[in-house]
């Protein structure tokens, strides 16, 4: 194990102390254009802004007021959990300071601060659902009241502050304080032997320990970690496995139940697990992620396959049309998958961190950054309605994405997630840098020993392979970058130019370690192959049978009925991939052979199989899933049935 | 049009007062034995004694007496609906009675009677949830209260027991008029504008019209009908449709929504439709019954493919594993088809409810009569655990059957329907009898013109395919016995023997018409072709795109692991029928060759298509879906991947 002992912290959301790989934070990484540099830029002009709005006209950020005014509960709006999405919105704008130094954000979140300050109480409790009069007693609906939650949220946001501006988040990291030192008093071993029915705190408590050094957040954060599976939660019609209540985290083997719960325990969890350097918790997290992935993921990294409770399904039940595959979720995986990927180094960890960033993350905005999706279906069977932008969306499943939810966990937490995306980027270790997500970026770090380490990406992937790293200092020792290969690259090849040697090679998935006292203007080129692939599903994922999917690069791609239109097809459940069909690419798209379907509409949909296809093929133009719905109403589908 | 004259009116669940078919009541036919009089028989020996003692220890049927006791609303137990069950409870005794005469039933239903009659206000108003110090203002949650829901189900128990026990009843039939005559004061044409969340009372109010031959409560039915679809609900997360409130009944084109309100507002809507000779919404409903059949329905009959809102998917979304297929839902659409096929004679009315019958209402209760399915899933992926019989199941979706649900409609609604059964054999027109569901049975009725018409029904179906009627009494004229060949059965031949001829043909699926003056020991025989069928889906349905399913005159098969127990291998994921696997008959079970499937746990489970299977097959017995589960926890299949 090696322990971390940099200073000051990296700018990043989760800094465990110790692990094979230490994270490089917002002032080490910037990502400087591209794709995600476009994202992040609409993210910090338009989503924040449209997110700070409807915190206000909806009244959640106004809650905190009313708990000054003595207007609670009579004037409260929102769900339970509505406090949780202003500390969200605090998280995203601390990172997205942390990123740009922008006053106007600056102003607003130390506003927003104020207010929320002015709504805790004397001993540090702050919710604005419980304890008042007219109101539910503190504590008293651990099931689905999401106080603990909501500190979660709290915490990780002053967490964020203070990693990104030390001493200038003393408000926020004081209010978190003062509230994590009320759950330590009340949830403490002499206290209540109970948990949150929304996991969330774990992770936050962990991280505050993390940042000022207090072992009590980090011993609380165990204690709730360990009394989970001890049925203290209510059975509820879902079961208490919704809660992650059913098995101790230590002896589950994989993650079931609401999908962002089991997430975000996981999480916090493993961060348990680094900091009291417990093996043993850190294998079973590492096997559950495996089964998870193995057998409970959608092949976009989505999680998630029931409506009904967010949750996950059994093994192997994914169906497209159902997924849920919640926004959230897919974050969630990212926090979880992220802390393994520190603790152990294996590239399968950025293999799924990159495929949920750009077929999950990248997927739920819009590209004005004001509207969402929640759930991320991978097949859509009707055209669905335009979202008004004035109505606040009771359905989590639009059909199109939604500027503003009943529940709306997901724009902030979209919006978290891109601000700090810098510090996904890479890692360091004792010897180097890890290389795990490629975008044009530059990197200025110093590794453990004080050696310096600079250099620049540049690429123009997803669209192309080629990814071009120039060294930008002189190292007088050798060091090792380490470049992530996808495991779906098979084929790649590297090459490195420098004035003493030119090297080529393939490289096989995995990462591949390049050990040089690189020089300025050394230059690394890795050549990942981005000819789209045909990817069947394994046979016992039922709901896909028969059908494949076509990805390129890292991103999954979709047929929209909107692409059909020009051949006279109206709805992609008519057509079928030709047999033996090969994806080719062509003016910038991907494009596969299609035969219509012979449909007939018969009174009972159940009899005799139908006989072979035997038409003209007809080339249609796939597009990648995170840009599906961009073009209004369509059909769509990820898993295109094959004819073959 | 023909109008219905014969007095007394049938002993039936549905007496249009016109239509091409009029029911046959208890006191017309009467099944004698076999698959359903086994049925008949547990349910009214065991499931209406084990209903009774629920209802009173859950406190629903108790709820009663502390409306008069002044216990409300402080020791309230149950559900906003609960009363309905004991409505439901009632109508289930009524109908038993009017089969059997049993004394001790007759002394339970008057003793709920009084209960319920003690609990009913001055005006009318009867409901334990509402109205008192304490509770929610009458009417107040009209999308959640299910008070207009509670009623129609006790106008329907006022019904069964009017029409079994003509007078007698007056008792039920005076408290439901004045609870009628409330509803027609509050929501008639001068009152609220508004709907009840939970279709229902449409039909009650339709039936307790024709037994009272009170139009207003006729009228009152259709005002309910023609204002839904009129948004007068609120919207919520599933949408308007979840009640049938976002298009009107007869602008629809097919069921949507919550699968059981979608059937019960159908029902009721037929009933309005039938009575004011709405030919129009007639129509609608005929075709919107053939769209929901094409595209909406499992191929066990099972209609609702999501457990979120217990509501049908879209076209084509039909998944096995998360079929929700309602026992509730199955009802629902047996009461719907058998209105269409009173008032057009279509067979394929009668193919549904046969189907619906033994793959959905037979499935619910286990042998004993004292657990039930809620959801009929077509796909159980892992062993589910026996359901504690101590315990009332939080889980609609257990994976065995489970005594009693915190929602508990089902068991009461398999109860009347058993109870009620013999009404779904045979009806008669003018000219004659048809007959439409296979069950030993004694036919004694009169036609229209008041021609005696006597036979007896005697076979082993669905065990085995043939039917023989044998008439007991002489006709001086010609009349026409019409029997149905099942759309599945072709190949089914036809044999009259009369002393003065013998007659045989093959017949093709739909209703057969034999025209004779039958003397007694005249004979019919049907012969029905039993081999076991293989079923492939509509390409659309992509949930089991590469499977089949087996099916066997009405019942369809299904494979559980526990079969395949002997053969090594543990779990109906791992197997695949062998390439053109025909399934046979031997020891009274129908065989399918499986080969097992090549698993391999890859960490990702997307990829290269694996190859062609290569393995000896093994010979799997099937069993009725019916009688899935039944011998412990097992997992199950309908539908089979089909390796070919």
């Amino acid at each position: 194990m090696t322990m971390h002992t940099i200073t000051p912290a990296p700018q990043a959301p989760a800094v465990p102390s110790c692990g094979r790989l230490r994270p490089l934070g917002l002032g080490d990484v910037r990502i400087t254009g591209g794709f995600w540099a476009a994202r992040q830029e609409v993210n910090g002009r338009h989503t924040l802004d449209h997110i700070g709005s409807r915190l206000e006209s909806e009244g959640w950020l106004p809650n905190f007021d009313l708990a000054v005014s003595g207007g609670l509960p009579a004037q409260r709006r929102g769900r339970e959990f509505s406090d949780s999405e202003v500390y969200k919105y605090l998280e995203a704008l601390a990172w997205e300071i942390g990123r740009t130094d922008d006053d106007a954000l600056e102003e607003r979140f130390r506003e927003v601060v104020g207010r929320v300050a002015a709504a805790q109480e004397e001993d540090g409790y702050l919710n604005t659902m419980f304890g008042r009069p007219g109101q539910g007693p503190r504590w008293s609906d651990l099931e689905w009241g999401h106080e603990l939650y909501c500190f979660g949220h709290l915490f990780q946001a002053a967490v964020a502050r203070e990693r990104t501006r030390p001493g200038a988040g003393e408000g926020l990291l004081g209010i978190a304080r003062r509230a994590a030192d009320l759950v330590c008093e009340v949830f403490g071993p002499e206290g209540r032997d109970a948990i949150c029915g929304h996991a969330e705190i774990e992770a936050g408590l962990a991280e505050l320990s993390r940042v000022t050094g207090d072992r009590r957040y980090l011993a609380q954060a165990r204690l709730f970690v360990e009394r989970h599976g001890k049925g203290t939660l209510r059975d509820i019609e879902w079961g208490r496995k919704y809660f992650q209540d059913d098995v101790p985290v230590r002896e589950a083997t994989v993650l079931r139940g609401h999908a962002v719960r089991a997430n975000y325990l996981s999480a916090g969890a493993m961060d348990v697990a680094v900091e009291t350097g417990d093996n043993e918790l850190q294998k079973a997290l590492r096997l559950q992620w495996e089964r998870t992935i193995a057998r409970r993921t959608y092949v976009t990294g989505g999680q998630g396959s029931h409506h009904q409770d967010e949750a996950f399904g059994e093994d192997w039940e994914l169906p497209p049309d159902r997924a849920y595959s919640e926004t959230c979720a897919g974050i969630g995986s990212i926090m979880f998958t992220w802390r393994l990927l520190l603790a152990g180094a294996d590239p399968r960890h950025a293999d799924l961190i990159e495929r949920t960033f750009y077929n999950v993350v990248a997927t739920s905005p819009a590209p004005d950054g004001r509207s969402f999706y929640y759930a991320n279906t991978l097949h859509q069977r009707v055209p669905g309605a335009p979202a008004d932008p004035d109505v606040t969306s009771p359905r989590a499943s639009s059909s199109l994405r939604a500027p503003w939810f009943e529940v709306s966990c997901c724009p902030p937490n979209v919006a978290r997630t891109l601000a700090s995306l810098d510090a996904y980027v890479a890692t360091a270790d004792s010897d180097g840098i890890q290389l795990h997500q490629y975008a044009p970026s530059e990197i200025r770090t110093t590794l453990d020993d004080g050696r310096v380490v600079a250099f620049d990406v540049d690429t123009d992937y997803p669209a192309d392979g080629r990814v071009t790293i120039t060294h930008v200092s002189d190292a007088d020792e050798p060091w090792t970058l380490s470049v992530r290969v996808p495991a779906w690259a098979s084929g790649a090849s590297l090459r490195i130019v420098s004035p003493d040697f030119v090297q080529q090679r393939t490289v096989e998935p995995g990462m591949i370690e390049i050990r040089h006292a690189f020089r300025a203007g050394d230059v690394v080129e890795l050549d990942l192959p981005m000819a789209p692939r045909v990817s069947a599903p394994d046979s016992r994922i039922d709901a896909v049978r028969g059908c494949v999917a076509i990805e390129r690069g890292p991103e999954v791609l979709a047929l929209e009925s909107v692409d059909l239109a020009p051949a006279g097809v109206g709805d992609v459940a008519a057509v079928a991939l030709a047999p033996d069909a090969q994806p080719v690419e062509r003016q910038g798209r991907v494009w596969v052979p299609v035969v219509p379907l012979p449909l007939d509409d018969a009174a009972w949909p159940y009899g005799s199989p139908s006989g072979d296809i035997d038409a003209e093929p007809i080339e249609v133009p796939l597009v990648p899933y995170h840009e599906w719905a961009q073009r209004g109403p369509s059909t769509m589908r990820v898993w295109i049935p094959s004819s073959s």
